[in-house]
């Protein structure tokens, strides 16, 4: 069995964020050597996700509206006592999930027509990670 | 370490609806012959999901509903900007989840007592897929 | 490949309740003997989840507010027709998720700085279970 980890850095300038990173997910596969395995890719921190879906700039405002709407920035959070500002973006990452596990196929990702694989960032400005972990062989 | 690749195809009469696959992914598992090891059931197609619950009529009606008011069909979304009409299908399926990881242990599924694995299609009425992939010994 | 299974058994005293089980998590990982893997935890009920985030007093009841705000308890479910009382369980489930996959490296539980593993129990006061699934080398 094989195993490769490598960790992706962001710093974005906007609290909130949706960066495709598929290229860096597919470099990393390519980098581990796999043919038939799978990369589990999740966000490090607990203030951001990791998902799979479409690159559409509408899709993307959809996604910030709905996640401004059940969990809004402004709303009272009791963790907020605690002298952070982040209570929303601790929710919005649970709807949006935290991982992905892709299945690795003839040493490359073995994704869907639409698939993309993004970084979700609800508390941004500061720089996180997101661990890319392959097993296989 | 084996690895076994199998893609299910449905094609559903509705545009919403809640597919127990259970056997089918309890076949792949057969099929692969993997002993101990985990089974990876994705959608390949960003509005629908794979996600684990109770084969239940009501329950299947309950989610339907709670999808509906926190995603309505006929909200305005930026997305059908691009003539597209399944905005909210792409947020159903976020709710939902991607994929689902379950273990095979002794050569079986690895589930509990009442769950079973479900498709559900947010935007049916065409051919889709859903992605079995096996890793184990 | 090396592989390990445990369950771990819950009766939480009340109906709704979040456990920290990172502790448990670590022990598996180590008695798995594995090095470089991952480890699958998941809740083998569908009333519960398995989540990562963080261990703050007041943010575990900011989760709990939420999931009451999204999926009341004493709301209207087609599934309590079948004589059960806990269609809102089954909600809030599947908004927190089912299962979490983690990277394990150096013979470590591979998590970012205030990644905690919660089991998210959601219709308590019986027993029940969550599997631990490692695989890896």
């Amino acid at each position: 069995m094989k195993s490769y980890r490598e960790e992706l850095w962001f710093d974005t300038k906007t609290r909130r964020a949706y960066l495709n990173i598929t290229p860096q997910i597919d470099a990393a596969v390519k980098k581990s050597g796999v043919q038939e395995g799978l990369v589990l890719v999740n966000a490090m921190h607990i203030t951001a996700s990791v998902y799979i879906n479409d690159d559409e700039q509408g899709l993307l405002r959809d996604y910030d509206d709905f996640l401004e709407r059940l969990a809004p920035q402004e709303a009272v959070y009791r963790h907020n006592d605690t002298g952070e500002d982040n209570g929303d973006a601790h929710l919005k990452r649970q709807i949006m999930g935290r991982e992905v596990v892709v299945a690795i196929t003839g040493g490359k990702l073995d994704l869907g027509p639409w698939e993309q694989i993004f970084y979700g960032e609800f508390d941004g400005r500061r720089r996180k990670r997101v661990l890319v972990k392959v097993i296989g062989e």
